[in-house]
């Protein structure tokens, strides 16, 4: 298969490319150091980057910055970091690629454990990966040409242990290798509208 | 008690307002013939609200507009309705009027069967409703001084049936009274971060 991968640089994107670079062709995609440059918070962005690509069999993100903060100092403006990026950005990534994606194909996107397992300064990121959860679920049952929609919430990953660690007390991480097989079950399965937790 | 309600004109609204009215006060919010003027999609106007009202005990959302068509025709531009209104706006309510209610009040938030149940044209509105659940179970967790803040998540109410019944197929209505009973339960009672479904 050809999959467009979004967000290939981060933890979990290099993850997500090591499984799946020795069966298919993987193009990456991103903010810098990828096959094609991408801002998914800019519409116009996303339609340059499928524009370069053309056609693929499966689309990826692993990208979404989200805005982390106590509640109380959550305000309309910072929250905006998350609906732009995580929210809309991986939205209008389906949106805009639905002509882009071959009868039968995928997509899957990246919510997270925040969103069933709060933690402190997390709301932002919660809200955006509950509406990314129902989004997938929905559009699932509308997807045209037999394309599928999943998503995947991971756990905090060991890889990313000194980094944040601490704002998950509690939690045990799971191996970045492991999410990775959620993508995998996205991609090359035949399931559609589900939420691979793997927690 | 002292509420906010905001929507109160709609039909879900007026049924609310209808069961809590006979034991406290309630002061209506709206775009238009309530109590207090305001749009939940600009912040500008609900920080007005929040200045005109000053201090309550609760505060109700049973407003926002969402954009329903089928995903085909869902656009970066026309999501922006359910993101703007129904999604942003009942956060920037949460947002904007924490120092506005008082110790061990509340907010009530409203989401939806569509999150849970999809319908054809749905996306964008589950999308929407998907974010408010994660974002109030999130937010119950930081909440300072004793606030609360839950959901609720109504079927289509009898009273709409006209409207929207089509739209239902197979869904069997509720009556909006019943639903307001859940509003009820999350102002008077003692619950935080739940989602109350009225299927």
């Amino acid at each position: 298969m050809k999959i467009l991968l979004v967000g290939a640089s981060g933890t979990l994107g290099s993850a997500v490319r090591d499984e799946l670079a020795t069966r298919h062709e993987v193009i990456t995609a991103g903010r810098n150091g990828a096959d094609v440059e991408v801002d998914i918070a800019s519409v116009e962005s996303m339609k340059a980057m499928y524009e370069t690509i053309g056609q693929v069999d499966a689309v990826i993100c692993t990208a979404g910055s989200t805005y982390f903060g106590a509640l109380e100092e959550l305000t309309p403006e910072n929250n905006e970091i998350s609906i732009q990026s995580k929210l809309k950005g991986q939205v209008n990534l389906v949106l805009l690629g639905l002509d882009h994606v071959q009868d039968k194909g995928s997509f899957t996107l990246t919510t997270g454990i925040i969103m069933d397992d709060p933690i402190k300064g997390g709301v932002s990121s919660a809200m955006a990966g509950g509406a990314i959860r129902a989004f997938v679920q929905s559009a699932a049952c509308e997807m045209p040409r037999g394309i599928r929609i999943n998503n995947v919430s991971p756990n905090m990953v060991i890889e990313s242990i000194e980094k944040y660690g601490p704002y998950f007390p509690g939690f045990v991480p799971v191996p970045a290798g492991r999410v990775a097989q959620a993508y995998r079950k996205s991609v090359e399965g035949i399931q559609t509208g589900q939420t691979y937790s793997v927690y």
